[in-house]
């Protein structure tokens, strides 16, 4: 399914002009913004390499986005021209299902329309991310960036950081609560923050030794080495919440083990096969494994809110858009502290 | 590990012997009890065959006892001579700890005594269970049997009934809930009763279309044959709740994508690996796979009050104690409707 290469060979030029005349006239519900940072998320390179199967080439990635509104549609009273916005993994959904109302756009029963890669419903083909210098999106869809927050730090907000919210406060972490975060990558470092920010004994759960300083600079209280079986054990049956935020297919039993009973294990990096997993290790006390994506609308803007209160943004490396082939590599070696941003100015 | 071979082979009187003497004088908040039947459980076969690696020979099976108080010490004043008593899997905890102290002494922080198998407090060596004509146990954990049930019918409910029970009741099953049920043996049969009894849209999920009417016999209000791919498309994120009965490792992805977003299923029955889960069907929608082990001795009185009120028993089979083994190989080829019961008189 990997025709990444096979698409690689047509002519980049009608490609690109493809994609300039992607750009719509706005309806009344529109904002139009011109973009100043984009995050580079690790989902970019699965859509790029087809990993997924679902890959719609041209592909411009890109669904951490940060800009300023330039136009807006008749009918949108939200936002005006000037404003610092924000746009996430989605730019629409139908509104009107009982995940939508529920305020769980990502969940529309009718189909979210994601930020590329989606079919897009006004243009036809498929819609197109944040890797660009201007985008037209659904007001509902657009979100409200707080100006006294580092500016490009903010863009992984919009999908590492509502990604490990969302399950942070979906499970209720509150203060006092022991919280693992498995994993200190993009997803995982913002686990971090805001687990500590929301009053949590934040553990960080890694295999590696050199990361241990950096969590704790990070926010956690404690690390724990995975691969020190001794250490794992004197906190079995400890934690009450476990973030998995582990980007593959992996062993999840001995994090299983960690949790207290009645308490939850929630995986928000591997969309994949794990490895088998022992029945035991959930019936034993009740233990449970969850899953969970991103978030909606509202609850984005509820954490974009609270990384103001708690003046939480992401540690970034910024880039040139030139380098981004350089940057997927190292993001695949996983050799970022935390994520790579793009400068738009640059393109 | 199996040594069940080894033991066979040691001087049988002397085994009988060792468990004749076990029978304790009464403590203070005991209770005697002469068994009048005792259910079959799978976990007994396990046991014997050492399947779990901690086999203590000689192993005296059964806890799903149903008997008569003979005598009670001087502090028991929930039970009296004459009494219909039922004693499940365990006979004794702390009492004391913060799992005994929310009604879940099946988890006691200082371990809960297994009626059989499990180290013996008062006499030393390990307990022996219901596969006998007298227990003692402590007031607290003998149930009180609702009289007007087939008695014979009850013993299963001190196992396989709070083992299905107390998930549909922790998950909060209620009227109008669709609930899957898979895999049709002792615990899957309770499992439609119950949900049935709960006002729960039943299903049985199963692979054999053999099992289709009986299902419906038994509560269910419709059947999906999990090998037709289909009728399970059909269903596709349809479930409130699946308990999940099948007693093996499976492959659990299938039902998972048969649950509405942000439920769960339970298992039950698979104290062993399953095949790979998939992340993206957790992730995906919000799922959640959990596990749920018996339940406590409050909530095995409230579901044996439940069935006096329903007028749910277990499907069983009687026998004679001399018919074990025959029973033990019909359990292991699943050739039983739904649990085997031993007649004490049969001793």
């Amino acid at each position: 399914m990997k025709d990444v290469k096979a698409y690689a060979a047509q002519d980049k030029d009608a490609a690109l002009q493809e994609i300039q005349i992607k750009r719509r006239d706005l309806l009344d519900n529109d904002v139009a913004i011109d973009i100043m940072y984009c995050g580079v998320c690790h989902s970019d390179i699965h859509a790029k390499l087809n990993d997924w199967g679902n890959a719609k080439y041209p592909i411009v990635p890109g669904h951490e986005i940060i800009g300023k509104v330039t136009a807006v549609g008749s009918s949108v009273s939200n936002h005006k021209v000037g404003d610092l916005v924000g746009v996430g993994c989605m730019v629409d959904s139908c509104t009107d299902c009982s995940a939508c109302n529920e305020d769980m756009e990502m969940w529309c029963e009718n189909g979210s329309t994601s930020t590329y890669n989606s079919k897009d419903k006004h243009l036809g083909g498929h819609t197109l991310g944040g890797y660009s210098k201007h985008i037209v999106v659904r007001d509902h869809f657009v979100l409200k960036i707080p100006t006294q927050l580092d500016t490009k730090a903010v863009a992984p907000l919009l999908c590492a950081g509502i990604t490990t919210y969302s399950p942070l406060k979906h499970w209720n972490v509150k203060k006092g609560d022991k919280v693992g975060v498995v994993g200190l990558g993009g997803l995982g470092h913002m686990g971090i923050k805001f687990a500590a920010a929301m009053g949590a004994e934040t553990v960080m759960i890694t295999t590696s030794e050199e990361k241990a300083q950096d969590a704790k600079r990070l926010g956690a209280n404690q690390v724990i080495i995975s691969k020190d079986l001794d250490q794992m054990k004197e906190h079995n049956n400890s934690f009450d919440f476990i973030l998995n935020t582990i980007p593959v297919g992996h062993d999840v039993n001995p994090y299983l083990a960690l949790l207290k009973r009645d308490r939850t294990m929630c995986l928000v990096g591997a969309i994949e096969p794990l490895e088998n997993i022992h029945g035991a290790n959930l019936i034993l006390r009740r233990k449970n494994l969850a899953g969970s994506l991103i978030g909606g609308i509202k609850e984005t803007q509820e954490m974009l809110d609270f990384c103001g209160d708690h003046n939480i943004t992401s540690d970034v490396e910024m880039i040139d858009i030139q380098d981004i082939n350089t940057a997927f590599d190292r993001v695949q070696s996983n050799d970022v502290k935390y994520r790579f941003v793009i400068d738009m100015e640059s393109l």
